[in-house]
């Protein structure tokens, strides 16, 4: 037996069953904000300006909308179906804002199972008050063997204190 | 007259045409990879571990299929229409892998402006070799105010050598 809170273990197509769910959990950092912001290069100052944001629509930061479609990925390819996932097609509904401290939960839920290990999920993005922050549905070829991988460790990222 | 190195500039609802096209251009680093795995929580070694990497039917690293994603909502948020963008709706197929180096063009076009300033764009991500890595579609609310946003400058973010 594999210990799985070291270990990503995939669930593979013959597996995978009509109905069947999972869920994936993130809260909303500071860091989060700096760190998409980096890697997709989207500087909106909604994002990172605290007083930029306050006098905007949403009053504070909120996350990068395309952030909620990074954890849905996430979900995908590290716990259903997980390792040896391809990824074929996704769609994305954005419903409302997220902000800081919010916790969104990924929800995937096994909508069919289709020929040549084809499965489509939907895909629901709610936050801590159950509201759909994004709504979607997934595409992806389930592995057909079963794999369990070691979980990397991610090398300590720092970020400088700003102002 | 603004310096746009420095600024944000967005193009309005009443400024779009039918036809009209955009681009963000981004290079995969290794940090990319690093930090796109640390804001997803999607850890799988196939994005991180050359080892591992190595041994999958990819040869190396790849990017996460999400950060094309996300490199797409950047062009939105930033270049056209820019800031005061509502992200409404996206679509991504996924084409082929992105491997460390590749230079990654997302490609905005106008397919369509529709009423209460929706607007409709074909979204093309191609690698240098003009080899397309994902097709979708987006729709946005388009800002009707001119805004003319500074660039926020980013922390500096240090990721720690590994081994």
């Amino acid at each position: 037996m594999s210990d799985t809170l070291d270990t990503l273990e995939n669930i593979t197509y013959n597996e995978i069953n009509e109905g069947d769910t999972a869920t994936f959990i993130r809260t909303l950092s500071e860091d989060d904000l700096v760190l998409f912001a980096a890697v997709s290069g989207d500087i909106n100052p909604l994002h990172l300006d605290p007083e930029f944001a306050a006098n905007s629509i949403f009053k504070e930061r909120i996350a990068h909308g395309m952030w909620s479609g990074a954890l849905i990925s996430a979900a995908l390819a590290t716990v259903m179906p997980g390792p040896g996932t391809v990824y074929l097609d996704q769609s994305l509904s954005f419903k409302r804002p997220v902000k800081l401290d919010d916790t969104l939960t990924v929800g995937l839920t096994v909508l069919r199972k289709e020929p040549r290990n084809r499965v489509v999920f939907k895909c629901e993005v709610t936050n801590q008050n159950n509201q759909k922050v994004v709504t979607g549905e997934a595409k992806v070829i389930a592995p057909t063997e079963k794999v369990s991988l070691y979980k990397p460790t991610l090398p300590k990222i720092t970020i400088e204190a700003q102002n």
